[in-house]
């Protein structure tokens, strides 16, 4: 599949493509803290100049938000096209007193480079670039016309892509499309996602008094904000775990008896999992695998809580205000919009008198369900086998990728490749974040490998 | 009861007086903050002149913390003993931006002094030093022997107030107090405060996970800290108000029937509170009156709550911990130390699995409850009604004054009189803070009129 000379290139490259990604992560392009904007716009840059190098046509496009990157390289115009999609952003880096090492100094420990973006995505989204270096160093064209969109906004919901995608349907017109923002099942079990969780995101905010007040003057007599509060995020949860809003299971699809069969042979190590977590306990939907509950189930958390004295020692007061972020995952055919409703329906029934609640949706998406039985998601598997030695598992993730429900309405692709190198324990979103080298490898050999595999495939 | 001249005497210096509170409310003795220790036994210093030219025998004390000031002037061996608390530290005056002057710049504006302090506590507690002066200036003694003790960390808890009585127990022996810091029931409604609340402080933390997690890979399968923690919060509280833990109420005494009637006469304009509190309804125990909620039954209150993401957008996390302070008014005759127990065995009772529970001790204080019914409060009630022409009503405080508690139980002493001159909307420990130079007056007055009316008391 892959030609022996460009794995053999791949093989010589191997420190220089971990020094340049050294360099793609020493800049801190955190998209939803508007003191790194200028970091993020150079992030950015980095991809426009990495993807220069490589022949592209390419340049920054600028939206309301963090600009896009778009390149372009046709090989032949008869051929089928790839469109690879990654992000340049990433998350916060807090809480920053839990990094062994600053998460914008990348360090490599241990055959694993940590920094913020190591795995999500920065890491696995230049595996595709080296890959294309490769293979244009060895044959001086790519098998197929690929398309690149590398956002900085994915990790703030990708509120711009979507306006994006639709004022330039005819450019990013294309067959197939990877995403590079995945990871592997597990260390060394390589998988194809078919399924993805959605999104529901709303803040909630209890208003109480107008002020902070002394709680020996006014105790008894007010509604306590974060009481309140409390009471309410109590009455979200079921005592076994499932969610208590009303109507918020009508839409979930059940599994088919392949999918239960499948996940059911995917052995999870429950001990060795409490161990990572550090918990004594699992908790979850009764009856339900484990593999279920994180990928096929709706679920709901509370992100974060705030209201009154956080400080040292103790303040005697009732709080004028409280708030919470709440997020709810959602299955196949659940929507967002359809939840967010049933949310903030639910919640403003059963506010308590003596507070104002308002509630304000964050970013959503859509659960997704990608037909497994088409070509380019068997050649995308072959190839995968080609860079891992394993064919890979079918699975469904437990994660949310907006763009991906996108890319699906706007651009009509059905053909949506999901994979990822890296692996689940490798803290994306968490302090030390990482990604292992030998990962980094395996992908640009997957990566190389894709582009032959989906040439095959067409040709077929 | 006060001799005419003295009277005649303080109406001479009124001018003088306000002059020299405004000299004491220069000084910015932010307790606090260590910043300020200079200023705050700067602050120390003028209480210690003060007494001095008034002929007391007086010097600073030191302590761990900011020194006490000790005074003492002995009339006749033979006569009963006053002891006047106050203290000269001030709360913090953020937010800055919010006073009208700055708060140490004090400025007289339509009958009131402005400056942080001005209330609570230098004005009130010099009203007992100048009515010394008067009385001093006509008759060459005062009418019992007076000691005086103003301490320097009132607004930081009096950490090191206990100890000091404990060390000096014989010199401070007493046969009544006056706590200069508390203020009238309302504008021109003087009173005498014979109960106040006591406080249990307590911190909940709940670690779940080691580290935050992402929401989409363990959404349903880790118990999230936030959920739990707001689960137990709400089990704190039934749904009438009233505090769930077991065995909470046990030790409460019922209102006797005058009080029941006294605190139903105590009308309190409902419309009024809302609009100044900026809430639609009040809450709390059905079939109590407002007063009886804030200041004769117990209440709980979630003083502060954090947990995972709390800034701006959204962060898809299962945050790995969780905390919140919690605090609890008592009445008579709850203890702390019990109330703390009941508070962490229940908490522990209703902890999930998948979280480990810490619970830790804040500072907490007993209730008050003094007798009203002896001589030295009703000579108090008398010197009230001669400094503002109205006999002053009896009531309970919804705060908790630490230090009165302290005095019981150190000093054995039972005739502790509770009462102050200012006004509850002087906005103590809020900018803009004021003390009326009206009520100023009329402290001075009474306070003059308590040297002799204890004195007729203690004759009868």
């Amino acid at each position: 599949m892959l030609p022996q000379r460009v794995a053999e290139e791949i093989e010589t490259n191997r420190q220089r493509y971990v020094a340049e990604l050294t360099d793609f992560l020493r800049i801190p392009s955190v998209s939803t803290d508007s003191e790194y904007a200028e970091n993020t716009r150079q992030s950015a840059e980095w991809v426009v100049n990495k993807l220069k190098k490589l022949g592209f046509q390419t340049e920054l496009r600028e939206t309301a938000g963090h600009p896009v990157v778009c390149g372009h390289l046709v090989s032949d115009a008869s051929l089928p096209t790839l469109l690879i999609y990654g992000h340049y952003d990433v998350q916060p880096p807090d809480p920053l007193d839990e990094w062994v090492t600053p998460p914008f100094s990348p360090d490599i420990r241990d055959g694993y480079i940590y920094a913020r973006g190591a795995t999500d995505n920065k890491g696995q989204c230049l595996t595709y670039f080296e890959a294309m270096e490769a293979i244009l160093a060895v044959s001086g064209k790519l098998p197929l016309n690929v398309k690149v969109l590398v956002e900085g906004e994915e990790e703030i919901g990708s509120p711009n892509l979507g306006p994006f995608l639709q004022a330039n349907l005819d450019e990013l017109k294309t067959d197939v499309i990877a995403i590079s923002d995945g990871s592997q099942f597990a260390p060394d079990i390589p998988a194809i996602t078919y399924g993805l969780r959605g999104l529901s995101y709303l803040e909630v905010g209890v208003q109480g008094p107008r002020f902070d007040l002394h709680s020996g003057s006014f105790g008894g007599l007010v509604a306590n904000p974060v009481q309140v509060l409390s009471e309410m995020l109590a009455q979200l949860k079921n005592e076994d775990g499932t969610v208590a809003i009303p109507n918020f299971y009508d839409d979930v699809l059940e599994l088919d008896p392949r999918e239960r069969q499948e996940m059911a042979a995917l052995s999870v190590d429950e001990v060795e999992l409490r161990k990572y977590l550090g918990v004594d306990e699992l908790v979850g939907e009764p009856d339900r695998s484990i593999v279920e509950r994180k990928t096929a189930r709706p679920t709901l958390d509370v992100n974060g809580i705030w209201g009154g004295f956080a400080g040292e020692g103790a303040k005697t007061i009732i709080p004028a205000r409280a708030g919470a972020k709440v997020s709810m995952r959602l299955v196949p055919y659940q929507r967002a919009a359809t939840i967010n409703e049933l949310f903030k329906n639910f919640v403003y029934s059963i506010a308590p008198p003596g507070v104002e609640i308002q509630i304000s949706e964050m970013h959503g998406s859509d659960p997704v369900l990608v037909e497994r039985d088409q070509p380019a998601i068997q050649a995308a598997a072959r190839a995968i086998e080609f860079g891992f030695g394993k064919y890979p598992l079918f699975i469904r993730e437990g994660g949310s990728i907006p763009i991906v429900g996108l890319f699906q309405e706007e651009l009509g692709c059905k053909s949506i490749l999901l994979m990822g190198w890296g692996s689940p324990d490798d803290g994306a979103h968490s302090p030390n974040e990482r990604f292992s080298l030998e990962d980094f490898h395996r992908g640009i050999l997957s990566a190389a490998a894709l582009f032959y595999a989906l040439e095959e495939s067409f040709e077929a």
